[in-house]
């Protein structure tokens, strides 16, 4: 009666029981890819040598934060223990023995934080060929006569950072080669599998109805965070999502143009003030999966004539990129189609002034003023997943998170967002050429308005994408019936 | 309307304000201190330099976990913001010269993360002298002649870590003494101020009344984790914690014998069972600081005659130790005392065996099968406080967190334990000095009972104690009416 049983994680209740096959299938495609793309270059006797997450303290303090696993090690093993490793054989493209190396307990453990499970008992649970200690990972590579260990070392796209290199007691014994694994890895992750998608269907569905009910339950005069503590509570009560993938965006007043408001030094503290836009960006994560959904709608229930222009400027932007959306389509492209969509409303609404309409809007690079940021960004074990500059990228557009060309099984937000942020308007009212384009009394008026970000999370399938957070209240109508108490 | 006014912290609605001159209370505190025992060799123009935690990002990943602040500068200046530095004039005792060191934020900070802050206005927020960038901290310190930095580095004794010393640019222009302060700031820590009793007392409240609203919800069959969603939830919207002081321990059936359940490797996901014993150990923190709570009930609401054995040993020894604290008293002692009400509870109760009585089962260490941790711990910004082995203390007596001897204006955790855990029972059957005072058969009828946990936060006052949680339902009787429908 716990969270793993053989071959499964499961939170029991109606929470989703994942199989733990899922990884090892994302095991044999790694394997699958990573042979066809160097088969020439990787001998036998070679592995995939993966560091899992190490327990850690904060500061000086014993405290220990609650353990998110590393998640290339996750998407391989499934694992939530600290301290692992994981090998993978490279001589059989199909059936990769897999090892998983944990650490042995002392017996002070069982006192302070379980049970101590056998190696059996794990090799169970994960599928996995083998479990064996750390302290006997050299010489189970010793006597397997390992040649090559392929590590992870490149860099993340969205942070700049890159994993370390592994070091544990006799790696120097082996040939250990960081860079020709990294690609192969952060490409198989992009691409979700059917056993993936459940988890990250369940995930968003989780937040759906979170969603939902945070909205239900909004009053005037609440605080932001109350509607924050709805949330998690409402995903881990009900959903067992303990975790969210990102800190929660609750944001509500003029904080709505804060685009990662909810941090700890902007602690979504404000009290939800009556005429006012809420953009609450949440999303839970199960099984390390995560989900990324922002709702935006008006705290009273009730959308105000500039609240339905701006927020149909954002809906028409994300329906006319999930209309248009399927393989082959380019990422770029739609972060422009979104942009134009956005524009031409404003332009429409007397926002903006503009003799040659929305295209001189674009040449002159008034979209960025309103919609800072990028459309989207992969979404699976990471909020932002990895792989948004591999394959067909181009080099980093703006603030772009993907320049690539949509494929089947890919899994990306729609985020189109419409802000009214102090600092980039007065930037742009100072600019002599962006500022003909700005109709400044009519802006002026829409100060302190905050911003409307609508974020969905889509599949690309073979023919179009499947919108998997479709079940929100998404148009002014039915955001207006809804919250209708 | 934020979580900052000039001089406060306060999440609005029913929470508590919390004036910021807490902290210069805490610096004037610490320099006093210093100066008083250091005088001789503090020379002019010395300054105390803090170094509060980095932002930090996990893996390669760009997930940023929730800042914590680092818990000496917190403590110094109250501050939630990354990246800082403290620095604390040695001249004059009463009246510190304080400055606030912070990063220049970028201007992409505004559209991101917030509205940037003058230097001015954050002065006025925490009370300090000046408020400097951080590119700016050498030649602030150049202009005012500094000559030595005393810095923090100093082992502690919870964890083992130590903090490291600050590297900025320009710092080698200065002497740094990592060794001298170290004693005297864990010390201050230990003894809290009127002020931080105050928002000690409310993190107390939060949690009771939130441990409460969990007892009353409980139902069979309901998995722990909702259990630590509803106390998260409570401690958040209806009190504005935040965080916890550390992960959720909510333990069910024998689970309950798991000192630290509930981290990320047991998540709180059993199914809650019919006649078994819930051991739900809790911790709201508000502004940094943190309680520690344990409240043990039968899940059903109705104590077993097993259950009330075991639950009333280990009251006895709560009620013992709270009624003889004061100051004077050594931790050691007291943890004596509770050992002794236990075993003699179990001896009564047939569980133990012994010709001459307690006496005897305390000099064979009898104690620890049953009660395997130390008593409590000193409380704060960190749930395991510093200064636990300052002091008078001795070194470290089996797992103590402290042996000191009890002042007034300490403030410590009175957590007295009973669990019936295998592999300390067989270890014990199995040893041939042990096994004599084990009555087996009747201890056989005790397996997978778990196990209770009474945790009280205590004040030390001038001539006894006052206990901060003492609004829980705590007898036999009382958690029984409280729990009926
Ligand atoms: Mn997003
Ligand atoms: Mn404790």
């Amino acid at each position: 009666d716990s969270h793993y049983s053989p071959g499964y994680y499961w939170l029991g209740n109606n929470t989703l029981k994942v199989p733990l096959v899922l990884h090892k299938e994302n095991r044999q495609r790694l394997v699958s890819l990573f042979l066809s793309n160097h088969k020439e270059t990787i001998q036998k006797n070679s592995y995939i040598l993966l560091e899992g997450g190490k327990s850690v303290t904060l500061y000086d303090s014993d405290h220990e934060p609650l353990f998110k696993q590393e998640k290339y090690f996750f998407w391989a093993f499934g694992s939530d223990m600290p301290d692992c490793y994981g090998l993978i054989s490279l001589d059989d493209a199909l059936n990769p023995i897999s090892t998983l190396v944990i650490p042995k307990l002392p017996a002070e453990y069982a006192t302070w934080l379980g049970e101590i499970h056998s190696c059996e008992y794990w090799k169970s649970i994960f599928l996995v060929d083998n479990v064996i200690f750390v302290e006997d990972m050299t010489e189970f590579l010793v006597k397997n006569n390992a040649t090559t260990l392929y590590t992870l070392s490149g860099v993340n796209a969205d942070s700049g950072n890159s994993l370390t290199t592994p070091k544990f007691e006799g790696i120097e014994k082996f040939n250990v080669d960081t860079k020709l694994l990294y690609n192969d890895f952060s490409e198989c992750r992009v691409y979700k599998s059917p056993k993936e998608l459940e988890v990250l269907r369940y995930a968003c569905d989780a937040s759906v109805s979170a969603h939902k009910a945070v909205m239900k339950n909004i009053k005037i005069g609440m605080k932001e965070y109350e509607s924050e503590a709805e949330f998690l509570h409402h995903s881990y009560k009900h959903w067992g999502c303990r975790n969210v993938g990102y800190t929660c965006i609750c944001a509500a007043n003029a904080n709505s143009s804060v685009l990662h408001y909810g941090h700890a030094g902007e602690p979504n503290a404000s009290t939800i003030r009556d005429g006012s836009m809420c953009l609450y960006d949440m999303g839970a994560e199960y099984h390390g999966y995560s989900s990324d959904i922002t709702c935006s709608f008006p705290a009273n229930g009730k959308f105000t004539e500039k609240q339905k222009i701006v927020y149909n400027a954002v809906l028409d932007a994300s329906r006319s990129v999930i209309a248009a959306m399927k393989p082959g389509v380019n990422w770029v492209d739609m972060h422009k189609l979104a942009e134009r969509r956005i524009l031409s409303h404003l332009l429409t609404a007397g926002l903006l002034q503009a003799a040659n309409g929305v295209d001189e809007l674009i040449e002159n690079k008034i979209g960025s003023i309103f919609f800072p940021h990028g459309l989207g960004h992969f979404l699976g074990l990471c909020t932002h997943d990895v792989g948004g500059y591999g394959g067909d990228a181009v080099p980093k557009v703006n603030s772009l998170r993907t320049t690539r060309t949509l494929k089947a099984g890919m899994f990306i937000t729609v985020e189109p967002g419409c802000y009214f942020i102090d600092h980039l308007l007065n930037g742009a009212i100072a600019d002599p050429v962006k500022s003909k384009y700005l109709n400044i009394p009519v802006i002026e008026t829409y100060r302190k308005f905050g911003g409307v970000r609508i974020e969905d999370d889509v599949f690309v399938t073979e023919n179009g994408c499947e919108n998997y957070s479709s079940d929100l209240p998404r148009t002014v109508e039915e955001i207006e019936s809804f919250m209708k108490k």
